[in-house]
């Protein structure tokens, strides 16, 4: 099948492309960034050097070539991505799309715009995009012509709460201390995010709310029906890759701990990229994998149940997973290119 | 002042040192390590060549010594520090200690063994120990004899816990999700602090509980009277130094944010080494400190109180807090030695 | 093919272990460990969660199932591997072996034992070993029964070496100053590879020589007829994975720069894994994969050449050249399996 | 003593003010940074909140105030630092100045134009400044209106090189392979400098050349008549702080190694920041101290002998320095406010 790629100049970006690149079933027909357009993508991260020469082009020369296209991933900033949407529907309206921003994530538009503070140009077509967590919408992603693939942090802490919502064994009120690399900040250059300012340094940040928030509560909602009544306090820790999600909930009265390893079995046993541990989880376990580890705690003393959740965040959070919805919505094996649990460091 | 010190040859131990050295009335007399007696410490940390060239003594050369000093600071192992306070007792009744062990911090000797698992062999001098928080104990550590140092992390969590607990306006249940650099867990080589294993790797432990929150609770109820619904949750960062702990709480009915920062004022705003901030703090503000940087947030959605606490575990948490109790034991400016905040890298 | 693998609690032997299980003409037959038999190897690294279940067997176990066998990968200590060779070829004489240990790779059993501190218990078999550097002795490994696959600090020296010593360019004097992450130490615990001590700390070590100088020398020496004036200092910087090179010479009189690049452009530029590049290279550029970047700069003002390269130590440095290395013996596509240049972080 | 700042707001910069505020001869009178001014120093370093609350002026509100100060400090950029000599003449001709830059550290102002790429603004001047290496200007600093205090690399390894030129027993033919932390690079937010791209990445940088060279050769020249033959090869590390120096030269005929460390001790042993060490030094020997650590070693295999020296980039290589050189101008103890080893870690 025939991919095109907007906007690579990211980590998340860059991770995509090397996945695509070595997909069995993918031939990556261009690579579209309008602010490093006429240089290989080599140039920028020398790594490719000798392996992949294709040089960027910018969005005016893409155009034409999106005809010959099945999909195309955008791996834009959110604002931006909504506009090449519209863009890319004007030149060939049956185009599927993945879109990794945060564009179409939200179906309350006024929630979307609140939170990421700009005017919706495409509010027509965000009904059409369907959510791109494969555990929860997998045979809808089948059918779909367009993906909003999910954040990092969602999908962090989705993936633990949706079996214990969806069966309604813990209380509404879910406080998530999360801790995430800086690389999800991406490749621009901030003061905040060099080495001398990261290394041995730990702080919260966003503590007036974060946007990630209303999407995990939004898709809780559509696919459980419940409510949440949920505080998100996101950190940030001196690493590169990883996310680690520490869940703080109570269970419902009556409902014994092991109930909630067993839903988790119910609802997992089969997923090819979710592991219940019987351990609990590092990031390490999970980096430069599209898997999540999950591993829930009683605390019987103070009544709660805590849930711990690991995934990379370019990966499960981000590129692998946005190729394990193209795969699901190719008929490929879900898995295909992205089983590259190679590496423990 | 004559004093020596006991168990030299960890971080917390290494840092003490260093600090004493500096310390304008001190004289340190010796250093005790049975487990490398007979090699000078700059031996061990090389970083002192040509600047301290003690040699380090065992316990068995330290006895005869301990009458000619006023105070000795343990650095030793749990379980062990108390056999040594035994036979220093022994030696010379009247001695000041100070003790970086948690051998002497929990009153309840039952919950001692419990969470400590060893048999106290010196039960009957528990209460005669004062817990070296001087910003709730100062008047009595400045006439104490015995001085318990308080751990790292309940250091991190009473200090912005009291005041509020003290006039009740939280509720009593209180969750606090806490990250901590590897220094720690000390110089003893194991394989899960290796470099390689540490570097972009975040995880949870000890969900079972943690040592250290009996002697939270036990602290804040000696102090406020007030019980806790406590659950702790420490993690491991990828850090040498700083601890930071993310509090969850919820304020009492009626009681507004601004009561909050009132409060925090009236209890600390003399104090040296606390900061109430106006802006997040992070682990890099307190690290080679003696500060505690502390930062009340409300989230009016989910009508939670977060509270984020830093410090640096080795000095606050450990070293310098120990030198802060001995400064308020023989009237010196409770600063003295130990306002070192020179390095912001 | 059935392959087993000696050895694997390493991070050489678990790097060599996740690119086998993905390689797809490979059945993994066993994995044979003393120290930690009876247990999965997913105990110990729990990434494999949920991958792979095998049980570590010890070498008792694996000694009836050696017969079944295509080719046995060593991944153990050094003077611990020949012992296993001999009671390997007790059992199966005809069995394949690729040893990652540095029993096998100097043929002068003099240095070995001088360099190594051991005797050889299995002289007569040292010239039956070819060294495993495919760039160089393809065609031998190929038709060989025992692979003795190179160091990881000579891999990356010989490579830039081997081209400019064969045609006779430069000077017999090199100096190369070399860095190396930790992991290449292994997963053993010891104090001076904590997270503590490594973070923030370049030092050099081994300055009395190191047991990969005379491995260097001898090999030029075998393929190019020259001899070395070799210094080797290598250095510990505070980094995971990577290899970097700085090799200073001379070029000989009347030998112009531009030869040198023509020279490496004749011997590599066939070579899937070597790239000899526009740029200065950085660890970044290879880590996880099995290249190794070379770029040679010439500084006019001191008549000096100076090469710098860079490989990963636990990839071309150690298992995956292990893997090329049986992909030549059994005839497969040079690259298969460990051409796996996924992650830019 | 009054003294004032110039551009505060880089890691030297920062760490000079540190140093300062605790020094005790010293009243810091204001702090100019054109582009910060009107905010607290402690916006931009968060770790300073409640320790120091001066407000940053600019370079205009500082023009009057330079009548009252005794002694200015320059933490500014290469070519902007001498325009502000200038203009501080202007106003105070009499002022004592300590510069950080390289404006007036090479006497050659043809060379200086070369490597720095400006045209010089104060040629005149230039030949008033004493360059600030205690250890080999120390008379002349005593009695000097102006300090060109010395760049980072050159003070690791002027310092080693200095009594064996001056003893004439090493070759004219020098190799530096010096590696250096990041925080050398400054505060200012630059991609490859971001904590993901330094993080386990070791290069080579400015192989065409460093500005530090011709400052070496120069400093070499002027104290001991020696010319040299001097090729400096920088690298770039993981680290934050610290620079290792590795110097690759030969012993001439007839000069035994014991000879070297005789000169050592005969040209050191009365430096109170000088250590010749028995063992190999880290640069964690040195961190956040004054101090540098030389080590020397001979190959006699290749008759080589290889020195290695660590300092701290920004405190020996440039603030704590320049701090040495204001004790030395006004007859201070010379180590007074900078005998500050205090961290291990």
């Amino acid at each position: 099948m025939k991919v095109g790629v907007y906007g690579a100049t990211g980590y998340g970006g860059m991770q995509l492309i090397t996945l695509l690149l070595r997909h069995p079933e993918v031939s990556l027909e261009f690579i579209s960034s309008n602010s490093h357009s006429g240089i290989p993508l080599s140039d920028l991260y020398t790594k490719l050097t000798g392996r992949f020469s294709q040089i960027l082009i910018d969005s005016e020369e893409a155009k034409p070539r999106l005809k010959a296209l099945d999909l195309i991933f955008l791996a834009l900033p959110h604002g931006v991505s909504m506009q090449y949407v519209k863009e890319i529907l004007e030149v060939n309206p049956d185009l599927k799309i993945i879109d990794l921003s945060g564009d179409f994530r939200i179906q309350d538009i006024g929630l979307y715009e609140k939170w990421y503070g700009f005017d919706h140009v495409l509010k027509e077509k965000v009904s059409s995009f369907v959510y791109g967590l494969p555990e929860l919408y997998r045979e809808t992603i089948k059918k779909a012509q367009f993906i909003a693939n999910p954040g990092c942090f969602p999908t962090a802490m989705i993936l633990p709460l949706y079996p214990l919502m969806d069966q309604g064994v813990i209380e509404s009120r879910v406080i998530v201390d999360a801790k995430t690399g800086v690389s999800g900040a991406g490749r621009k250059a901030k003061e905040q995010f060099l080495f001398s300012e990261v290394q041995d340094n730990t702080y919260a940040y966003n503590t007036g709310g974060h946007r990630h928030s209303p999407e995990v509560v939004e898709i809780i909602k559509d696919t459980t029906g419940a409510s949440m009544d949920f505080l998100f306090s996101p950190h940030i820790v001196p690493s590169s890759r990883g996310i680690y999600a520490s869940i703080y909930t109570t269970l419902k009265e009556g409902v014994s701990p092991d109930r909630i390893r067993e839903i988790y079995d119910n609802y997992y046993a089969g997923e090819a990229f979710v592991e219940v541990t019987s351990f609990i989880p590092s990031t390490k376990d999970v980096n430069r994998s599209n898997r999540v580890f999950i591993h829930p705690t009683y605390d019987e003393a103070s009544r709660t149940l805590v849930i711990f959740s690991a995934i990379d965040n370019l990966m499960k959070g981000a590129s692998s997973q946005a190729i394990q919805n193209m795969n699901l919505m190719y008929g490929f094996d879900e898995t295909l290119g992205i089983d590259t649990d190679y590496y423990y460091l």
